[in-house]
Formats: C-alpha cells, sequence, structure tokens
C-alpha cells in the first residue's frame, strides 16, 4: 500500500510567521510548523507536504494537485479565509478531509475575521492553538485515515 | 472589413468543469464550451477566444488584452462574481458589449452567491443553462454586434 | 407523438411593451416576441402560447392550466417578480422546466428588483437580452424538451 | 335566534390542495376541508361557507362580504400570508373572530415564510397541522361563540 | 380646447371609507371624496373621474387607460402602496403629474406603513390631511395644469 | 397494547397561570389545563402528565425523560421559546409528535416573542388560542397517535 | 374673538430659498411664501408669522413660544427634519395641530432624507408641492381651527 | 509539586452522547471522553474531572469551583455556546487556559449556531474533531501547563 | 402598620464580587451591599433581603415570592439582563416598583451589555455607580414607598 | 481647600419642565431640581450650578468652561443624548466624573431613545427616577469627589 | 484681478486644538493651523480666513456668508460631520471646491465616526495628516483654483 | 546617512491610468505620478519606487519587499481597497508609515467603495484629489520622517 500524503496549505503573509506580530502569532517559523507535521505523520505513517503562498491563484492550483496526489489537506487559508470564494469552491472539489486551522483565536480579533468561507466546507476547524494546532490537526487526519 | 473576436473569460476552478461536482454543473468540459461557441461564431462570422483562469490577476490581465483585441466579452467568473471588484473595474474600462455566465442557477444555492460585483456593469446576464448557457450569449452577441 | 406546448407568461404592464419607456425595454412589442417565439418553437417542433395579464390571480391560473397542457412556462413576471409568492407557490406545483426572463438588467436597477421570488424555482433566469431573451430561452427550451 | 355562519378562506392554489407536493400538504383536498368543518361546525350550531381563490382582489371582496353575513373567519392566506396589506385591512374592518391556520409548519420553510400580515390581526394562529386544523379552529370558533 | 381629466384612484377597502375605523379614517365616505374634487375641479375648468378597486389588475388598467384619457392622477394606493410593484410600474408608464394621497397619517403607524413604493413615482406626497387632502391635491393639480 | 402517555411541559411563570396578567393569559390555572388535557385524553385512550419548571435544565430533563416514556410532548416554552437552545436539542433527540403552544397570541406582542427556536422542531405549532390550545393540541395528539 | 395666528417654521438654509438648487426647490423665496400664505390666511381669518433660522436651537425657542402664541404650526424643519430630536420634543410640548411640509419630493432623493423625526409628532405631512404646499397646509390649518 | 488538574465540563444534552443523532455526534460516549481524557492527562502528569449538567447554574457553580481546584478548563458549552453570558463571565473570573470544544462542525450547522459567548473569552476554539477533539484539547493543556 | 421588604436580587457570578475583576467591578463584597442597603432602609423604616443565585430559575423563583413578601424589587439581573425573558416575565406579575442595577457602566463594554430584557419593565435603571448604585436604589425606593 | 463646583447641565426643551407631559417628566421644575442638588451639596461641601439650553452650540461652550470651573458635571442632554457627538467630543475633554441622568425610563420609549451618545463617556449613567435622579447623582458626585 | 479668499471652517470643540486628547489630535492649536494656512495661501496668491464654533447654525451662517467672499472652503466638520445635514445642505450651496479635512484619522475610531454626511458633497477628503492635512488641502486648493 | 525609500504601490487597473474613464480619474498617467513623487521626494531627500499590479499576491509580495527596504509606504489599493484582508493583514507587518491614496472621491461612488480594509491600518487616507493626492502624500511622507 502506498504512503498517504498530507499537503498542508498556507496562504497570504504566513511566510512572515514568527517575524511579525509575535503577540499574535508567536515566533515559531513555517520551517517549525513543517518539521513538527512531518514529526507527527511519521507515527501514523504518512507523508507531509508544506506549501505557502500569498497569492489566491496558486492556492487554488495547488488544490486541484491535491485532488491527484492527497489525501488530506490541512489549510490555514489565513486572510483568505474571510475573502476567497475561489478557494472555497477549490476544496469543494476535493474528496478527503479538509481541516482549517488558524494560529490565532480569530472570533477574539476584528469582526470581518469571525466568519469563513472556508468553514463552509472544512470537517474541522480550530483557532487559537498557535502552531501546535498544525500538529494537532495531523494527529486527527492520522485518527481519520487509519 | 476585420473579423470579430469574442473573449470568452472563465475565472477559478472552471479548469474542473466536466470534473467534479456533476450534480451542480453536468458532464461537459471547456473544450466543449469552446467547441460550441466556435460553432455558433462561426454563424455570425465571429471568432472566439476561450480563456481560464484561477488567478483574478490574470483576468483583469486578459480584460484589458480584449481592450485591443475583443468586440465582446463573456465572462464567467466563477467565484470572482461575488468577491472581485478588480473584475469589475477592468470591465468598466471595456467599451464592447459583456455578457456574465453562469452554469449553474446561483440564486437556488448559498446567499453569499446571490450577489454579482460583475452585474454592476455587465449588459445581460444568465444562469442555470448549463453550458448551453455559453452558446446562448455567442448568439446574443452576433445579433448585438451586427 | 403530440406536438408539446410552451406557455409563455407575462406579468403587469407587458402589454405596454414597445409603447413605454423604449430607453429600458426596446421598441419591440408582445406580438413580436410571440413571433419569434413562435419561429424557434418551430424548429424544434413545439407549439407556443403567449399570454399576458396584470392580474396576478390571471397569472395563478394560467399557470395551474400549464400543468395540464404545458411542457414548459417561459416566464417573464415582471413587477411580480419581487412581490409574488403566490406565483412562486403556483411554480412549485408545475413540474416541467421553468425559464425566467427580464427584459432588463434587472440587477442595474433599483435595490427592490435585485431580488425574485420567482428565481427560488426557476431552472434557469436571464435578465438583459431585450425581447431576444424569450427567442433563446425558447432555444433552451427545445434543448432541454428534446 | 338566527344559527351563524363561519366563513373559511382559502388564499392561492389552496384549489390544488391534495393534488401537488403531498409531502408538505398531505392528500386531503378542499372538500375534504369543507366535509370537517361542516360536521364540527353542526357540534355547535354553526353553519359553515368553504370558499377559495388565487385572486387577492376576490378574498378581500369576501371579507367585505363577511362583514354582513358571518360570525367568524378562519383564513387560510396562503402565499398571501406574506405580502397582502390588503388583506390584513379588510381583516381590520371585520369585527368578529379570525382564526389563521396554516396547513404546513411554515417556521421549518425558508425564512420569508415566517412573517405574516395576517398575523397582526388574526385573535389566534396555528400551523403544521395539516387539514386538521381546519376542525380544529372551527371548534375553537365554536368555543368563542358559545 | 378640450376638457382635461383627472383621475382619482382609490386602493383596496378604500369602498369602506366612512364606514369602518372611524378613529383611523374619519365618517366621510368616496362620495363626499368625489363630490368635494369635482368641486375643486371645477374651479379649475377640470373633470374628475373618482374610481376604487379591491384588485391590483384593476388599477393597473386603470392607470394604462390613463395614459390615454387624464390629465393627471391622484392615487390613494391603501395597502398596494407598501407591496405593489405593478402600480408602480404602472405609474412609471404615464407622462403627466401623479399625487400620492393617504388620509391618515401613515408614518405614525406600523413600521411596514413607511415606506411606499408609489412614492418612487409621484410628483408629491400627502398624509393625514383625511379626506380634505383628495381636494387639496386637486387644487395642486389645477395649478400644475394651468 | 400499553397505555401511551403525552407529556405536557411548561415553562417559566407559568406556574401563576391565572394568577397575573388575566387579560393576556385569562383567569384559568394549570389545574384546568390539567384536568381538560386528560379529558380529551380519555377519549383517545391517552394518559397525560402535566409538568411546570421555572428552570430550564429541569424542562431539559424532563423531556430525556420523555424519550423513555412519553408517546408525545405537548409544550408550551413560555419565556424559553425566545432564549434556549438547550431545549431545542433536548427536542432534537425525541423521536415522537411535538406540539408547541402558547397561550396568547404571541405574534402580536413585543418583537423578541416572535422567533421561536422550538419552532425548529416542532411539528405544530399554535398561539392565541387561550388554555383551549392545550385540549386542542391533544386532539391532534389523539389523531396522530391512533 | 381673538384673532389666531399660524406661525410658519422654516429650518436650515431656507433663506437662500430661491437663491439656490432652482432644480430642487423652484424659484420663488420665503417672501413668496409668506405673501401666499398671508393671502389664504385672510380667507379663514388667520393671521400668519412666517420665521427662518439656520440654529436649531432658535426653531427649540420658537416652538416655545409658539405654546404661548400660535394656534397651529406649519413646519418646514428642512436638514433638521432628519436629525433633530429636540425638534420633535418641543413639538411634542405644542397642543395645537402641526403640519410637515417639504418643498421637494424627498423620498426620490438620498435615503437619508426618508426619515422624518418630526412626522413622530405631525399630524400632517406633505412634499413636493413646491411652495404650494405652504398655502395648501394653510388651507388645511383654516378647515381645522374652524 | 501537587499534580494539576483539568476540568471538563459539558453542558446541556452531553449526558445523551452517543445515544442521539449519532449522524452529527458519532456513537461515543461522555465516558469513552473521560477515558480518552484521562488517559492524555496520564502522559502529561495532569489528573482530569469530567463533568456534565444540563442546568447553566451548575455549569456556572462549577467555573466557580474550577478556580480553587483547576488548572485549566475544557468546555463543550453545548447549547450554551450561543446563549449564556453567564458561563462566559464566570469563565471571566478564570485565570487558567480554556479551552472550547464542539464535537460537530457548528459553522456548517443553522446560523444561530455560529456565534459562541464563549469564544469571546477562550484561549482556543475547536469544533468538527468529534470526540477526538477533547483529546487534542487536553495535549494542548498538556503542553501549555509544562 | 407592618414594616416593608425589599428583595435585592443578584444574578449570576455576583458572588464573587469583590473577588474578580476588580478593576471593573470594585473591591467590595455583596456583604457591604447588604449592610449599605440595610442602612438607608433603616433611614425609610424599610426592611432588605439580599440574595443571590447563579441560576435563573432560582431568580425566577425568588421574584415569585417576592409577590407575596415585598413591597419593592432591586434587581442586578448581571448575565441575565442580557438573556433572559423568564426575568423578564417575572417582573411583569410583580406590582410593586423594580429598580434594575449595574455595578460597572455596562454601555461601555461590549455591544451585547447593551440591550436589556429587564429594561422592558424597570421603572428605574442605574450603571456605573459601582455598589453604591444599591444604596442609591434603595433610597429612591424610599421615596417612592413612602 | 477650596469649594468644589458641580455643574448640572440640561438640553433642549428642559426649561419646560414641569409644565408639559407631566405622565412622562412629573411636575417638578427646574427650579426644584436646582434646590434639591444645592441641598445635596451642602452635606458634602459642593457648590452646585445649574443651567439650561436649547442650544447645542451653548452646552458644548458651558461643557468647555466646566474644564476650569467645576470638578464634576451631572448632565441630562435630553434630546442631544441621542444625536450629538458635539457633545460627546466636549464632555471628551473634561477631567472630572460625568453622570448621565434621564428624568424618564427612556429605555420602555421609542427605539431612537435607547442609544446615547453620552454613555461613550459618561461614568455613570441612570433613567426613570424622576428629578429625584440628580440628587441621587449629586450623592454619587458627593462621595466620588471626596 | 482680486484676490481670493479661501475659508477654513472648524466646528465644535476644535478650539480646544492642542489643549485636549493630544494622543488623538497632537498639541498644536489653531492659531498654528491658520499661520500655516496663511504660509501656503501666500505662495498661492490665496488670502485665509480661519473660523471655529461649536455651534452648527454658525457654520452654517458662514458657508452662506462663503457663497459670496470665498473662492474655496476647507472644512474640518468635527463631530458634525457625522451628525449634520444642514452643514452638508449648506456646502451643496456653494459652488466652488469644497476639502473635508479630519485630523486624526477617523476610520480607526468609533464606527459611528466612519460615516460623513458632508462627504457627500466634499470634492475632496482627507484623515490623519494631523494639522498639517491643513496646510496639504490650502496646496491642493492653490492647484485647484490656479 | 542612507538615502531612505518610499514605495508607490498601485492596485488593479490603475495601469490604465489616464486612459480609461478621464471623467472619474483625469487624464494623467502613472508615469506622471512617478515623475510628481520623485520632485517632491527630492525636496526631502527621498527616493521613490513605483510599482503597480493587478494580481493582490504581487501586491503583498511587494509589501513584503518594502519591510526590507522602504521608509514608508504610499498605497492605492484600488479594487484591492475594498476586498483584501491579505493586503491588510501584509501591511500590518510594516513598521513604518502608510499613507492610502485614492484618485477618485470615493464616498461619492458605490456603497461598496465606502469601506476599505487598508483603512484599518492606515496612518492617513485621503480621496479626491487627483494624482496630485500621490505628491501631497509624499510631502507628508517627507515631514514625517524628517
Amino acid at each position: 500500500m502506498m504512503t498517504q500524503t498530507i499537503h498542508i496549505l498556507n496562504g497570504p503573509n504566513l511566510n512572515l510567521l514568527g517575524k511579525r506580530q509575535p503577540e499574535i502569532y508567536g515566533r515559531d517559523t513555517l520551517d517549525d510548523v513543517a518539521r513538527d507535521c512531518a514529526a507527527v505523520g511519521a507515527e501514523f505513517g504518512l507523508e507531509t507536504r508544506l506549501l505557502q503562498s500569498n497569492w489566491e491563484g496558486q492556492i487554488v492550483d495547488w488544490i486541484h494537485e491535491a485532488r491527484e496526489t492527497a489525501a488530506g489537506i490541512i489549510i490555514n487559508p489565513a486572510a483568505l479565509t474571510h475573502t476567497s470564494v475561489a478557494v472555497l469552491d477549490a476544496l469543494n472539489t476535493f474528496d478527503g478531509p479538509v481541516i482549517e486551522v488558524h494560529i490565532s483565536q480569530v472570533h477574539k480579533r476584528e469582526a470581518f475575521r469571525h466568519h469563513s468561507f472556508v468553514s463552509h466546507r472544512a470537517d474541522a476547524v480550530m483557532a487559537g492553538f498557535g502552531i501546535h494546532g498544525y500538529a494537532l490537526a495531523m494527529r486527527h487526519m492520522g485518527r481519520l485515515l487509519r
């Protein structure tokens, strides 16, 4: 049986993770996220592929690729959470589990951050767990895909 | 007299047309759309150029190109319908007829799909005709540009 | 096999089509619409029956009749679009295809013209094609009923 | 002492009761309603007169007649529930008890069915009792007019 | 020069004027209104024609007739004020002056009586003048048509 | 065959029924309600159990008990109608018929009384029948459970 | 018997009447209004006193004075219509008839001009009659105070 | 050093977990939740205390107790999520970490389930992870309290 | 003449008064409140009875008791202010004066704290006076009951 | 040590206090208020200065003066409560305590009286205490400035 | 050719500029503004006249004067921005350029400061430039009037 | 000391500046803007770098670059103003001053152009100054960075 891969997609500005507004997002970087996810993935026999883009079109393209190559998607849509129907529609074409992750507790921030288009599709959502959220999401993926 | 060209622009996720959610969008692909439009265009002496992108910036660029090379625009903005002022503003710079096409009957779907920024500019709008809508739009273009 | 008939129902004030506000509705009359629809119908072996009333109750009665005698309904509900649940409920009792046609591009007019009760039922909707919209709707009927 | 009469008024599309959407409205017809109401009326010494129209103007006219000839009104305004101030204003001119009946449980259906103009006047309202609701309303009339 | 005629159209339930809710509408009847309007009309050399219907379709038809035979329209749309786009659209086809009259001061009543579709077209609006409002409207017609 | 029982649950402040605001709720007490319901129940071979609490948690607990011991629930949630998702969720766990009863015509009272969480689940709803409403609801239960 | 006086109060910017935006307000001035009102007043044995201020506080003071010296108030609150609870509260202390006059048809202008605080108190309201509205209001005052 | 305890509080109807609506909530019970949490707690040297009540007051009391005896709170407020300011205010008096857990993905359910009062206070929120969510929350507690 | 008693009811979380969030609520406890109220009561010959509960049902029960034993109610409904129709309905059954007290200035806090159900009934409301508000409310009770 | 002064500012129409609408505002006048406040002030060694204006600009000017000469402000903004950002901004420049007083219980009156701009700044707010509210506010001032 | 004058109008509380809330408005005074504007005016051959009032009526009067004596208006309406239709209407009577200046970045402050009536008329708007904004506005005036 | 650089970022469709809708945007091009800004920059010893893209991702990337290389950002986000949280979030990572410029007076255009996500971050905002706005913004940058 082939090893399954989880795509971990990250939206705009997350390339700066750990470099900006540490009071909101903490000091860890996406590299730390990738390492943590790979570690949890290894426990469950899952490969991981972490990607980031500031371009909505790129995120959509990657979700299309995931239709062929991924067993599940963990997505932190960042700003696109609140504005992108395109990402939602792309996720609607994906059959595996989708977990939406937010590093900060978005419901305690500005009102426009309380609505998520991605939540119309996501099987599970989490916010406020810091970068630990990614690892927890991986752990849930492991359980779902067992 | 030079042959006129109609640009047929398609927004995010329409590259998957015929490959996803057939209960909503049917089983025909964009190639079928291109062929149908070309056939109707031939009746009216119109060339057609069908383009698709998941990237809003690309759609905007193509509309700018259309200012130089197209007599009319048929656009299925897909997800951008509801979120893109940039596409609306680009269309506002175009002088020829603009027809907005939706494959599914969007008014029977989620509430956020009921508002269209593009409709602020489009001369005509249609929804729920399946891919046949493109051919009907071409037929109307033919009549308008006669 | 019996010839199928399409009912083409028209709501309030459309008897004045071609006689009022030509900058919005053009100069063609309902007779022109009837002639165009019959012509397209002939291509597809469909009869057509065009009716108009300023009375909501009459429109409802005609839809009830259509349950017995029509294969499809093309309806331009005009003002009733925005105010009549009775017309919607009547259409909900009809099993064949329903196409909603608006001559002008209603989404560019007053806000109260942006909502349609009829769209809760219609299989397809079009606006802004002038009276040509009726003929295009007939063409779609032809395809649906083939 | 003269026998009192209860008018049982029915709005648009209720002539199709039992013939359409049985999953919402059941299979009984207005004739069944008339028979049930007459039976309950007989228990209380009340005559009944059941009327139906798809025309709002007719309903208003009948309410005006009821001012002269009816002791109470049971009304299922159907679609007019949500759209007719004229029916409300007519009922405001009637002095006896008014009971508003809906066959289906309207509060579980589309949002636009949750508001009733008639409820601004009705002394009592019921929804979701199927056609049995009419008989229960008659029973309440009997008690009110004793 | 031909004598000009003013049509004075009255919507649902106004046939009961003077017979219902005198605390809101007073004790005068439509006959009193007709007599008062004729009297003022005579001062200005204007004929008057007063009509009333509980049927929206009838009001629309009468407005269409007015296109041929009336120099101005005074309309008390009653309940249709708040619900009829059909009446608004009919008035939009009329070229002469249109005055909207309400007997009661509608802005002090229920919230749904605060919006008027007819006001989107009316050249002048008045409310709360009792039946005297009709005579004042006639006087304004006289001045406008001088 | 075992006798079936109907639970008649009453929310906050209904213990004061007949003792407070008789202009809204009348002068009958819950004991009268219990007696009337038992009488109608006897006609249909149904037991009745009437309960009242001012404590939302108690109402929820009783609904859980009803899962084991009741064939149907008649509930007058009183103030909880408008505020309790807990009662709604409890009712969602109950499989038999649920009828929602309001003594007064709530739609003629303050705006916050127009929305009912319980109506998201109730099979039928009635308001404004005074305490007679309970007996009518019992009669409907009898018919549903026959 | 003492002659009664009508106060004709005018809000901000009306001192420019006839000097600004004639396409909205016409070319007549407040002097014309004063002369017309005096003429109608004479017919009914009424004195008139026309005042104008750009200062809300002044308008409030004048209404207080009117409590002692005026039999009725005709008020064109202009901009204060939409913003001044102080003027409303002042009018609430006045016992005689109050007529609200707007020169233009405010319901066809910006949305913020559709709500009037003064209409919460005014016995009658008119809009769109040009400066003729003042004279008509005087005529109504004459009838009310007879 | 004393062992730290995590309180795992559960709101209304969760006593039925595994016994009702398994398509939404799954088939596991609160006992399973307790066992899973204890197991994760053991990994991190944390005690756990799982409590459930259908009574809002009880939940508030338990949060007050937690002020003395708990290092952190995991709470699934169930229906109280959307309606209880009392629970929010109680949590505002607690100094340790608070994690809000929902078994189902509430953002895909009815609109009234999209707002959470508890999220105004919770440090982290998760929804749609089934009962696995509790264990993941425990794992995060372990990390936070290390 | 019998001594009159004032009930001073306190809602959820007020048992922690003086122990939590002193920046909002200060450092005084409910015992201080009881002592202050008793002192003012003594000036006016009034007994006082101070109660607190985190359970809405208990507050409702106490209000019912107050119907028999209290001359007036001072209530700080705390969180229930914004969510409890049950408390409002209970207060509606009480005939004496009701004063609503909030320790903090609620209008400067979160938006959901700006609406009070209790204010629909309370004769007077105060916020932001700290615990001194209770004593001022007692002083007003004294004046009202003199 | 210098005696401190409290400014007691009163907005539009309060000069008529005791002379208008006694069912809402009672029969006491501003002179009674001044006397009561002075009496309470004497208890606490505070001077009082009571002012009233119907002119918003005057109220703003007086607040500016208060910056130099007052230790605290008691303000009944009357109609300006709901409409004046200028008064709010003026109060924002004042450093001492500000108490907002309303004679009537504004939350039981028209909806537009439920919002207060002044409450964005006021340290404490009271409504419904009649003119006694001023004295209670003085008593609180006394305590705050001790 | 006559020298042109620019009126620089300032609304309520701006007399305190530099004396209050320096964290929002800075430490410069209106005198500094006057000096800066005069300096820029000199570059362009423009006179300047700076005025301030806390009275809306005064601002309106000054705008009327500007109709005779000013070539352009720079206005910082302060609190009147959000509440004064009178100022808007006055500016609508002015034919020259109007520039709206806010010292602070109002869009980052309370929601009620986000709407400006004056912006319905202003040719240009600026916010957040501190008192430097006035000088920049003068510079733009210079360019417009060249 | 190193020369500081100001990045002047321009959003979608601004490449057409001067080529489209001159009645809204004027006839100057981005080259004119670049030249004007450079000229003002020279006065203050500032370099300028003008960039334009129709692609939101590109704008975000450029803002990230600006973190390293720019002392301040002048941004005309065009259509992205109203739709892009990504641009807002990117600007939130930038520490220097940010000025938001709109060529047209957006508050006089469609309602959806009245809200700006960028204004949540911008230190200053201007609209309606034509391309002169950029130069004024540069002048302000010069002052801020002095």
